[in-house]
């Protein structure tokens, strides 16, 4: 079933401990860019745009602060 | 019913599972952007000015994260 | 009472389906943007600015999705 | 004892209906203006630069989102 | 023990009031900006760029209202 | 284990104090800035970019109360 997914890898947002879960957060963070801009040549040609500038890796950060808010949630913060 | 809404697909924040909860994140965010500006032709005309803008596809992704946060509590994180 | 209100509609957060929570989210960001800037003239020049701009309408998008969290969780999802 | 506090009126997150709820969230986000910028002079002159700009408008209403969905919490919803 | 914090005053979440809950959450963010520049001289030559600037003040206003979240929540809303 | 991580240091959100669960908010923080950015030369030049502009810092301050939200919930707020 996770080959078919898009969005969610393994459609689920499980995860065994909050390194995986933080992983999870950047995939799902990533692959909502993806479905936005499906071209990946696109994507290739944007890379460079937001790695090397301080403003969008901060705003990247937020975005997978969010998803991991989530996702830390979901799995009751591994407690 | 959901034939009449025009802001939330089936009138409903239920998923099947985390994938679906997500693309229903994507299509309410889509409604959004619709509603506040209906005129299609001007949407189409902003496309590529967001899905060629890396800054943009950040922004759009932090807005899915915020309505899966919604969906996903929704859904009691499909525990 | 609802006449007397200027920033929530109905003075009340609850909302019998999720499509009249979002049009309640939408509503209550645009009385927001009009208290704050209470000039009809001004908000209508503005308008333009924001309908024709990608950035801005995703900013929108954010702000109603900040709005529906609390009135989704006010209405419990409507479970 | 609501006349020293400079930052949450009344000194309470408590209000007695949404919309009062409401206005306190607009007062508590303007608070947070005015001691990070105490020069009344100042503020008076920053008052057009966002009142005559789509895109502060649309920030202030996020801010005020924000305040909101604390003390909409605070106050269980107004249930 | 809080002469040794650097990022949370007092090494507490608790405050014995809302008022006093805001003026600490005004604090923390202040805190994180310290620690990511630590120069204090540098800092000084940025607080006018901040405190004339709309945009900012209301970025910061968003910063404190994030803080202020927790803040409330730590304390159960001064209930 | 905590050697293997490259997203969340320790693999826990676990903190002994709320001074401690912050510093590990702005870590983790760092951290995704690291892995969207894996090149360290180029995080260093683009430190002054950050540390010097008054809209980032800010920006950063609310990525760290982002990360922070999650870890005193996961921390029940040290009470």
């Amino acid at each position: 079933m996770s080959e078919q997914t898009q969005l969610i890898p393994g459609n689920s947002l499980i995860a065994n401990s909050p390194e995986e879960g933080r992983a999870l957060a950047v995939k799902i963070a990533r692959l909502t860019i993806k479905i936005t801009q499906p071209d990946a040549e696109v994507r290739d040609k944007l890379r460079p745009a937001y790695a090397n500038d301080a403003a969008m890796l901060i705003a990247i950060g937020q975005t997978v602060a969010m998803e991991f808010a989530t996702i830390a949630k979901a799995n009751n913060y591994w407690q």
